[in-house]
Parts: C-alpha cells; structure tokens; sequence
C-alpha cells in the first residue's frame, strides 16, 4: 500500500514516514514543499515529490497518481498568520481532498484538531478560532465526499518521545500525547478498515493501550 | 415581504435598509452588532435586532423568526485582520445559512466577491486570496442547501453616487459599481423570483440599463 503523506516534512509527518518505511506493508511518497527537504526521506528509501498546498488542485493530483492512500497532515499550526490558516488548513486540505478523488485514490486519513464541532470554534479564544473554524470545515468537507476517510483529532501535541500507548474514543477529556504517536496511530488506522468513516479525539490518558489494540477498540 | 439584513451597518447595508424602507413591498429588520447603531435604522422605520456573527446559530435564528427572507451583506471586508475573515466572512456567513433554515426562512441573498470560482482564489494576490477563499467557501456552502438562493457578484465597489443602472451577467469584465446600486440590484432580486438558484456579476459597465430591467435579464 503506498501512502502519499502530505506536509511529510512536519513534526508529525516526519515520524510518518519513518514508520512506513519501517512496516511491511506500506511505503511512503513525501509531499514537500521544496526540494531541500527531500534529503531526509530519500535517505528512508521513500520517493518524494515536490508541490505546494497552493498550488491547484491538478498538481497536487499528479503526486497522488498511483497511490493506495493519503493522509493531510500539513498544517500553518495555530500561531501562524491567519492568511495561512484558511490556505493551508482550510484550502489546502479541500484540494488534497479534491485531488484524491481526482486521482481516483479512495482511502483518506485526515490530521485534524482535537475538538472541530461547532461549539469548539464558539468555545476557543479568540485567536485560537479562526484555527478551529478552518479545521472544521475541512472536516466537514471531506465527510461531505464518498472516500474512505478517518478523521484523527489528537490531544495536546508534544515532542516528548512516543510511549507507543494510547488512549481513544469518540470523546475523551482533553490531555497531552506525543506526536510520534500521533504517527504510530496513523499508521494503524491505515492497517485497519474498520476505522473507515470514523473520527476519534487520541491522548495519552491515565490508562493507555497499546496503538494497534487502541485503533480495534474503535 | 420582511428582509434581515445582516450586516445592515454596512456601507451597502445602509443603503439597502433605506430602499427597503422607501419600497412598497418590503419591510426591514436591520441586524447590528451594537445598540448604539440602531437610532440610524429606527429613524428609517425600521425594526433592530442587536446580534454579533461571533454568536451562535440559535441567536442569529431568533432574529431571522417571522422574516420572509434573509441578506447576507456583512463583512470584514478584504482588509481587516484575517482572523476576521474566517469568522466573520466565512464561519459568520454559514451561521447566517444555517440560522435561516432553522428559522424556516427559505429565500436567502448572498453578496459575495466579484469571483468566488476556485481559479479566483489562485489568480488573487497573496493578501487577497484568504478573503476569496472565506467567500468561495461560503458561497459553496450556501449552494449546497435548498434555500432559495441568489449569490450576487459585485465589481469593484466605490461610494459613488449610484445611478440606478447596472450591467448583470453571469460573467462580465471587472468594472466599477457604487454600494448604492448594488444595494438596488438587492432590492430588484428580492422582487424577482426568477432570480433563484441564480448567481450573478454586477458592474456599472459602458452601456448599463435600468437596475429592474438589467435584472429581468438574468
């Protein structure tokens, strides 16, 4: 199964493709924005390809052309411009999503934040809603499509070291989780269909499972 | 007929509140974010409804109750800080949608950007693409439900005097237009049912007619 990661170079994206690279299964082709970046997944083994989120929707269809899957974990985080917000969080996910159905590519794992209900954009502060407003109607587009998608809302990012233990369901409180295992649970939903259609919020939590039996609980 | 007009202390709002006032078939209801706004359109005639588009779908549905049609004609404008332009421009136009329908309200005006088509967004400048893709977005998400929708696509608005004629077409080459005539080509598409499901340009343009006639046309 190929796997074209889009925002390869990202924290998260990075721990990505490392871990394709590492299972039997899959195999990656990194999504960068220039070609300086390429270095590091070359030396993985994993074929790259070079485009920007604002490009058009055709381009981006090109680098998803033969592939199995995608997952869209680019992202402007939220305290980048706000420009950046809606043309990369928001635009920028839209057209991937367009792109695989243009590239006939059915399966489709979205990196989202952790909570992208509507209450979520009236509940945050003020300078973190326009972040969650975009993420939601990103969400709200690709769950509008007929692709196999899986919606992953992670907790807390941190750059702590991956403990390869989880907590998820539909609905948890909010906690930390590593973004290596943010990677790991990538992963798993890739290798598991059931978790097709379905959307769930991961953290570490007080009593984690391991990733692989955490995405069957799904 | 009983308008909403969202986004009534506007420029084009002002004006639109008026000629709704001085029209023999319409009434208006003027939608204001502060109290203190209000004496401008009470002195028109005209009810107040003080909501901010930050709130939620239920508060903008109660001033949409026992209204006959609801104008979308708020916005950041291209220039206010981007986070504006999510909430207000995007999240607060499909608030607006989504509050008319839970209202009941079916007959919906929508004043967009002059091209809102996804090749717009990638032909905009950089500071300019975050406010035509809040607006694509939005529009998309008005087309997408089954109220009675007109989409109008304004050129370049000014504060000139209007002149009461105007060039309409699904498609015409960017020119000028005053607030004040859009705010007439407003008027003329509520009166005119077969302006439905349709979306159009506005200019002034080199031989321009009447605002009704120019409108029949469509």
């Amino acid at each position: 199964m190929k796997v074209l990661v889009v925002g390869a170079n990202g924290q998260i994206g990075k721990h990505l493709v490392t871990f394709i690279q590492e299972s039997d299964s899959l195999n990656a082709k990194a999504m960068i924005r220039k070609e300086e970046q390429a270095s590091f997944f070359k030396e993985l083994g994993a074929e790259t390809s070079v485009v920007d989120l604002e490009q058009d929707i055709d381009t981006i269809a090109k680098a998803a052309e033969g592939v199995d899957a995608v997952v869209f974990t680019a992202g402007s985080g939220p305290h980048t411009g706000k420009d950046k917000t809606i043309m990369i969080d928001l635009d920028g996910a839209v057209k991937t999503i367009e792109a695989a159905k243009k590239a006939g590519v059915k399966r489709f794992v979205m990196i989202s934040s952790f909570d992208t209900r509507r209450q979520a954009i009236l509940d945050a502060s003020e300078s973190f809603a326009p972040y969650v407003a975009a993420k939601h109607y990103a969400d709200e587009w690709l769950k509008g499509t007929d692709l196999d998608y899986t919606i992953i809302h992670p907790g807390r990012l941190t750059n702590a070291e991956g403990t390869g233990a989880v907590t998820v369901a539909e609905e948890v409180e909010i906690d930390e989780v590593p973004r290596e295992d943010i990677a790991r649970v990538i992963v798993a939903s890739l290798e598991n269909d059931a978790t097709v259609g379905k959307e769930f919020q991961v953290i570490t939590g007080a009593n984690p499972t391991s990733v692989k039996e955490a995405v069957q609980s799904i």
